[in-house]
């Protein structure tokens, strides 16, 4: 399995009592590591320093604390980054390059950067390799999250039996681009830097990047994925350098689907959220075009509050087609939700009854199609309903 | 006065009980017409009907309906338009394309036109001119508003006090472009056709199109703005045909000056709120650019619950920067609530005192200011906060 991996966690007191909230994870052999990150202009600054240091150098840490992002902090939260590295570094006998680094919580507060490096000590003496420490740390990077998110899926590459496993944290400021999502993958499979990132950065786009429970996106999304070491003595294949190789075939299906089983969890868990919401777009002329039309499906209040509330005032999707799409028209349109078409000729389909859709909308993961009419090109994203539940939590002074 | 105008409004049973929910407004003379509509690709057939016929003629009426948005109904929904501008037009002796026609309510679902034509006997035997029946027609045409939204003006054109009243009504799916808004204008000024288009859509743009509830836009918006009749046997002044002209300086402003009341009453008023919230953006590239980031803080659920707690979580408004510019940079920005600066050099403003924030934001207007230090030009918009009310009324089925 994984034997290559360290894990351990601690309380270090930024901000939560009574649990963990600081993450340490060792290779004992550097690994090749790709990743995809925010594109705000405004990132945090472990997301700075991940981004600088991930072309050029393996991975020997990994090190994430939760309750605070460290995010427009300036040349302070700059500083915490920098005397974080050089600890694990010094603590782990590597370059400081090699130590990648993440933060989520509130924006805009500096912490003491001695919460994190006086753990240290700590944290390397608990260092552990046990499979069951994944779920610990699944917990350990959690903040209004309700549930830790793990998921374990096994590939083939060359006849061999390949491991992957991820976990994830995020459940309010998300939105495609990653949001307040920080995930980390890990495998032995044995894969050259730039095909383990161009497998990566598709996965993504696939997955987290289809997903989105408030529109709003963070300053510190990060996706790292940690595979084989270059130095193993005995790696499960010989390295792979080509991303469309057939062998990678089977890992590559795979790490999508656990990208994308990480991305659902995060949207069924999106604050206060009861319900997962499929969004299916066909028909459009381009696949940008067939996104968009999805994406302002998936935020519309109204859309959301009606799913919520398990009422087919499917007139609100229509509104959201509207909206995002000019090249469609009424005649054209298809919206179905569930398995029950809704409209025809422009208007509300003949068969359409609404007492069944109600009750279709009762489920706790429901599907709504559109076809745009004009087109080939189709998207898939997802999302949640918006309950009370949300603005409680975000309303909440200083939630 | 309004000697050209003549009210009345009645019950016609389309959906409410207790309350008039139809209103038809007669001009003796028919009237110079301008109007700004929903750039929907799903428009309802009430705004494909006064698209069409604005252009080419006078207005001799008004009909509008609540409770029901005859929006995504298809060839019946047609038949209803037709149906009522040709009773309104044998009534009014006009002919039918001298029928302005709106609708509000729910979408998608087809009534009876009998409703309405059966009224219009009535309505006309009620038909009177006094200006208090302003009042009762910017009552008529709610839905979900819990106030009316009427305001009037004075302003000089060539040395004559010319009237302007408007009224509105709007509290959700309001966003750019006019959401499920309507508005009506009336003035006593003399002015041609094209002139009036002119200055109606610039007002519309430094107004109505500034503010946002929810990010959802409607698929029936209209703001018709109706003047002095051609006919007019003595007109206040002479017909004005150039909308650069000085004679109509301050019809312009008082014009933008109304427009603006109305929108701010519409989204003070937005489903729940509690707020008026002022977001002004400087120091951008562009216009497009100033109201792109402008925008993307005010239709931040995030931003907007925050305030609803009176919480100063400015980060979050960091955040909606962030996604929304690419151009600029945390050591750039500058963020400030009220007159009370966030930022300075990428964190914190050393002088930040989170209490006396905290207090401001109890208002019930505030105001955030975003500069973004890479050019000149600026932007203004208005939205509310986002309270429990709004999912309240949003999640009820059907509300």
């Amino acid at each position: 399995m994984f034997k290559n991996i360290f894990i351990s966690t601690t309380n270090c007191g930024i901000k939560y009592k009574n649990r963990d909230d600081l993450l340490l994870i060792k290779f004992d052999e550097p690994v090749v590591v790709a990743g995809a990150f925010t594109k705000t202009s405004m990132p945090a600054s472990p997301v700075v320093w991940c981004k600088k240091n991930l072309p050029d150098n393996l991975a020997k840490a990994l090190i994430v604390n939760a309750g605070n992002a460290n995010a427009f902090t300036g040349i302070a939260g700059d500083e915490i980054v920098l005397q974080t590295a050089n600890a694990v570094a010094t603590a782990l006998n590597c370059k400081p390059e090699e130590v990648f680094i993440s933060s989520t919580g509130v924006i805009g507060e500096v912490f003491d950067y001695k919460k994190i490096t006086d753990s240290i000590p700590e944290l390397c003496k608990k260092l552990s390799n046990h499979e069951s420490l994944f779920d610990q740390a699944s917990k350990c990077i959690m903040t209004t999250d309700t549930t830790p998110k793990l998921v374990k899926k096994t590939c083939q590459i060359m006849g061999k039996n390949v491991d992957i496993i991820g976990f994830a944290k995020g459940s309010g400021m998300i939105a495609p681009n990653m949001a307040t999502m920080l995930s980390y993958i890990f495998t032995t499979a044995n894969i050259g830097k730039n095909t383990l990132q161009n497998i990566l950065e598709t996965a993504v786009n696939k997955s987290f990047n289809c997903i989105t429970v408030d529109s709003d996106q963070s300053t510190n999304d990060t996706v790292l994925l940690f595979a084989e070491s270059p130095h193993a003595k005995n790696p499960i294949h010989q390295q792979i350098n080509d991303s469309h190789s057939p062998d990678l075939a089977d890992f590559v299906d795979k790490l999508e689907e656990l990208c994308l089983d990480l991305a659902k969890k995060i949207v069924i868990d999106g604050e206060g959220a009861k319900k997962l919401i499929e969004i299916i777009v066909e028909g459009a002329k381009t696949e940008i075009q067939a996104k968009q039309v999805a994406f302002a499906i998936a935020n519309s209040p109204l859309v959301k509050t009606a799913i919520a509330g398990a009422d087919p005032n499917w007139g609100r999707i229509v509104m959201a087609v509207g909206k995002s799409c000019d090249e469609t028209t009424p005649q054209k349109l298809l919206v179905k939700i569930g398995e029950h078409p809704l409209t025809k000729n422009g208007a509300k389909h003949p068969d359409y009854i609404e007492k069944i859709v109600h009750e279709y909308l009762k489920n706790s993961e429901v599907v709504i199609s559109v076809n745009l009419g004009i087109g080939n090109c189709y998207s898939k994203v997802w999302t949640c309903d918006l309950n009370e539940e949300y603005i409680k939590i975000n309303k909440d002074y200083r939630s």
